[in-house]
């Protein structure tokens, strides 16, 4: 690496991108950005350039020799990158509503991460993975590739198992969330917390949470279980869990884990909130739309307070947090996704994991935790067999694993059900599943 | 072990108990049974002794010198036996009918062996097994316990970790089923087959499949989702699986997995016949009362034909079979639910599995599996951790426990609903379950 | 296979090639063999015929249609065979006079199977070994490999690691050999002992030993450190144990631990062997040569029983044995070299163990033993990480690489004297190890 | 833990003490100690007043608000103490002397730390160890015990294993040594370097080494096998390793893998010096010797350089290091000897190994370091073995245990010569070892 540090960010007309140019703003003095460059493709042309006008100001008003540049050419911006960061969506939003929607017309969660919808997501997303880890082998072989995009335990997965390249780090702001819910429960600062956290994306859990280096995971699942605290607990936990099961289980779940152990609640939800406002992709897309409204002003330099509100608070934070560290060698604690090498328990030693690390400038280096905990064994065990599967659909585009894994996936009712959305999704996605559709190609 | 070999059958007022009987009667040459001591509870006396009598003509009539003894006195039985087998049902099957019909108020499968009815099953039964070997430890520190009371995992699992005995194997019919299942479907006879079992108990897939010795598990797969075979895969997999699923998973199921691969028809399927004819436990009190109508007529000297509808085929043969085996120290190869060692890879060494084992005098041997195919592993892992809670449960009498384990069963929507039901069915089942009402007893 | 079962054995001019017949000739009902092929190389043509006529006279003795042939041609052999037994020695007792002299030099047991010696030895055998199984994989792809070519471990390794076939059986006459001085010393038939053998082949350990059933193991081993029975001891055990350390280790030992728990004392015996009598080679030769004369005796129809002075006892039942238990899918347990599979913790999955097997049509599988004692894990993994080097080797012809499993290997007094051996041995045995002198060649 | 840290130093009388002073002076700033207790026995009650006034008078030069107390009794000084250092040596160093002579007299090795004298040293150690535990259990139950007395493997395992405190380290300087040599040989400063380790004490390997994180593990093997650098590498390294097995091993060794992988040169070299200068022990007591005369002087109020002579440099910067970090939560990489919990492949989970850690306020968290290379398992294993049977050895007094341990040590040339080096060493440290001689005593 170089004194000019270069990044290359794909799926750069992305709403999150000010987040992340504040970032190395922040940042600039231990982490020397030089170039930045946002990629994206012919259809996201426009709002990269929305986006990346207010990149260019917010470096303006900074006063730092941040380069900024807008592209189509990925390989042009991995020429020579020191981070490749991922954000890009295949297919957009609407792709999100159509993972979303097509589920619960069967009564069965979307979720676009570890459920139904995420492995579609993932389909659509891996062989693009793996072709940008091809690109980056040949252009900027000592990169680091830094990936938001979602599934992200899948996609860590897929590039551990399928790519030649060995630095990727997958990211997710999900277990800083609960650091920060936690310290806001104890009213600390965050710096003086921390967890030990293990498990997958999405499917993390807090082993032990220490205030000041002292074991206090007892008191804050006591908290969590107190009605007085419901309102903070709701916000981290969504909606409450049953005290006890938390007591007995004995270690943080995180707020995905409402999918898995309040199924049939939040498909209810799900599908009172698809018909009233829209789901999820629906109402952000929406957002997004007002965002880019607001990008669009010339005069504003700063990211804008409400890009908050479009979900992934802390997801830049992570980002450049981790980023800072592998550049300065930092060696801090974070927890991301990355190889196990027997961290945990149970999983291969090759397959990604989401854990606490030590983050070197030869990246993060797992806490070894040890077994999990007799009780979320199986859960972990399961969306582990899933990312498996499903990643393997996707590089294969095989049929028959693609219903193996829907059907294996914990929020599916029965293999028959689960053939059925595959048939509607894999139609539904056609344009952006060519591994599947090869032969109707030639 | 003495020549002359004594059996204690707890709960012998048990239906299947002619099955037994013929059982011994059948191997009597190589495994010469003196006493068979038939046990029950007060509340069975009228039924053991009809099954009783029965037992006493069928021996007369084979002519042998095998004595049947009646009893109440459970220490008496259990002095100096060689084998112990439990086949007893706390709370009759008037128990099991609350197992099946209290979750299906929720919409939720009962399930009387790994599901939330197997979990109340477990309650009321590992007590009583872990009485039986601090009796045992006493009164026949040498004899086997041969266990078939489900939910038999779980029995088994409790015995491992909770009692002094070691000398304990669980028991099922399933896996025998499968390879009779296997040879009809091939045309070929039973001794053909051999079949690689490995899982737990009601969760157990059959890794490969020989005729001779040489592979055939690509042909069954291919044949079973072949629908020229269906009324045959129907009688021994139920609904008939999606060819796609079964191909990609690439090992056989047993029936259980209905249960879990196909959950909302079979709710669907459930739901509609305890409307209509009653869940399986009232058909079954159907079904016994006139098997008890046929024992008792004195001129009945064998087992009546009818027993056989009554399910549990095999499971007579099955329990011999491996009596017969340690016995001799047969060695040959059979499916039974033992401790692991390092069998199957990823369950504790001393957790209970359900794996073909080599059966010697000095009783299973477990064969080495590696590791589980990926897809399988997360379902295994979740019901062994169900397994495992819900025994902790049980021994313990802890209600968030009990509430944890419903909330892990992969039967469950919600931990909300989990605790619904386990309010429910500790009510109904108070009786039974003195571990979870002591405080109010005292 | 067919019918009429074919035998190609690899080495057919052994000396040990009588027994072999002996031992097709006692199973033929069972086991009935049309062809046996002699195979051997053009220095072992003269042997192979004095050997081959003997077979043909003991078969024609016994009136059985079994054929024998004789041939120069490996490839005619293997075409079609069922079974390949290789019992080859590269080199011939030559060869292995050098793997025992040189070592002795320098202080160093030769050891021709898991030391020094047995390091030169691999590196000219496995080469030739996954040359056969080339042959195999296009000649007779479904035969088994029955290997009794030493190290048998490391063979088997290498085969498991490094050849495209899968079905290979090491085998080594200790275990049985064990079983029966066990049955010696307690003085009852064979047939009621059993022993859990774990480890690695000439590292192999009695976990647990069985007299009908009920273990015995501290009854042995108080009887093996009891002085009144030091003369059979010393018969299977060699020099006999210190009782303190018997008595800890907990286990049974083999007669190849000599050379580790009691290395000075085989050093000191060895260098006083080789200079009264000659290396054990050099006594075997001396053996052979006297064996050779009698069976040029047209007169001899039978197996003379000089031969068992040969050492080598039961070798011929053992694979014969195996051969007929795979034959018949018997499914007895017998103790050979396979892959693990989880049957002995720490040691990979896909590395050779020696480990009790049930024997089944599909091979050997291996019975769970879980974790290795703790006193006996350290050397286990020792040699094994030896064999594992050794066997890379092998493989690349790599000079540092031999180096290393010179110097890894317990009986190695440093990285120094290893390489100086290494050096000297490369030399000696030059024209055997073409891989490594490939630049010198061309 | 409160403002003023009070530490305990068991052993305060070392010779070791003027570093550890000048460490807590050094880091003052962050680490504020308030009360240093110097505890030692009647019989180094001299010594630690010496070395007691000189730690007074370095205080009061440094003009820091350390209290210094000299004490006998070590209840007294454990009172709420924070940190527990142990640096004492149970029969000073003509026991040393005995573990060095004593194998001698056979040929084989003393080493005091992993060879068959650190097995007496442990016996010894271990109990007193263990009743310190038990004192801290009850007069600083939060208290971390920073042991530094050798063997400190072996007494890590003990403390996890039998006692019930579990905030105990291990500490080493040879891992600090090793990156200082690498650092000196590459010629940049010591912070750019950074590698992983993992083994056990004394066994302990680099199994990569970065600079400013880029791995330059090849390059620095290749420039150890460089002869140019000889002198540098004996330094770290002893006498020189082979190139060709450096390379082949691919991991960095320490030192003391010079007394495994080169144990005949050893054994001549120790022969030789303990004839010429005595052994180790003994030339260390005419050091201290001399070292104490100089502590004496009243003008002395600085550590005196002469100390550095003594050996055991780093060990009070790795000791006050160690003990800034956990109590500044300092979050920095480490290697010191703590409970494996999954970090190193094929050791129990709940064993002690030697492993890069970060050092949290709750103690180090070991970094999950997979498999250990295939050459260097065995050794590994091989003394946690060793480790194991001896620390059982040491807490049940048992005779054979003893013997067993010896054996397996990879040191020991024979099951004899261990039992009669177990039998000359139990006379010789009799009045050390009440466990084995408790009859007598009775
Ligand atoms: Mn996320
Ligand atoms: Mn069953
Ligand atoms: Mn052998
Ligand atoms: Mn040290």
């Amino acid at each position: 690496m170089t004194e000019g540090i270069k990044i290359a960010t794909i799926g750069g007309g992305s709403s999150y991108t000010p987040e992340l140019v504040e970032g190395f703003i922040k940042r600039y003095d231990e982490l020397p950005v030089r170039e930045l460059w946002l990629v994206d493709i012919e259809e996201g042309k426009e709002k990269m350039e929305i986006v990346g006008n207010l990149a260019k100001r917010m470096v303006q008003k900074a006063g730092l020799p941040i380069d900024i540049h807008l592209t189509l050419d990925r390989r042009e911006a991995l020429k020579g990158a020191d981070f490749v960061t991922t954000q890009f969506r295949v297919g957009l939003l609407d792709a999100r509503a159509k993972d979303e929607r097509i589920p619960l017309k069967y009564g069965v969660l979307g979720q676009e991460t570890n459920g139904p919808g995420g492995l579609f997501k993932g389909l659509r997303t891996i062989p693009v993975i793996l072709d940008i880890c091809r690109d980056m082998e040949e252009l900027c072989p000592d990169a680091w590739l830094i990936n938001f995009t979602n599934p992200a335990g899948m996609v860590t997965e897929a590039v551990l198992r399928y790519a030649n390249i060995k630095k990727v780090v997958g990211l997710c702001n999900v277990p800083i969330g609960i650091e920060m819910g936690v310290a806001k429960l104890l009213d600390v600062d965050h710096s003086r917390i921390r967890i030990d956290f293990a498990g997958l994306n999405h499917m993390v859990y807090g082993l032990d949470v220490y205030l000041d280096g002292v074991s206090v995971k007892d008191k804050v699942i006591e908290m969590i279980t107190d009605p007085n605290n419901s309102s903070f607990v709701k916000n981290i936990e969504g909606l409450g869990w049953e005290p006890s099961f938390v007591k007995a289980l004995g270690v943080l779940t995180c707020p995905y884990h409402m999918y898995y152990y309040k199924s049939r609640e939040m498909v209810e939800k799900d599908l009172k909130k698809a018909k009233e406002e829209g789901t999820r992709a629906e109402v952000v897309q929406r957002l997004e739309k007002e965002l880019f409204e607001l990008y669009k002003d010339p005069n504003l330099d700063i990211k804008p307070p409400q890009l908050e509100e479009r979900g992934g608070a802390y997801y830049s934070d992570a980002a450049v947090r981790l980023i800072h560290s592998i550049y300065t060698d930092r060696r801090d604690i974070q927890p991301v996704n990355t190889m196990n090498r027997g961290a945990i328990a149970s999983i291969p030693d090759d397959s990604a994991v989401e854990v606490s690390c030590v983050i070197t400038k030869d990246g993060p280096k797992p806490i070894a935790m040890g077994d999990l905990p007799v009780p979320v064994r199986g859960l972990v065990q399961q969306i582990k067999s899933f990312e498996r599967v499903a990643a393997e659909a996707a590089v294969t585009g095989d049929y028959d694993l693609t219903v193996l894994a829907m059907t294996i996936n914990p929020l599916s009712p029965s293999d028959t059900i689960a053939k059925q959305i595959v048939d509607d999704m894999l139609e539904a996605h056609k344009e952006h599943l060519p591994q599947f559709f090869n032969e109707v190609q030639a």
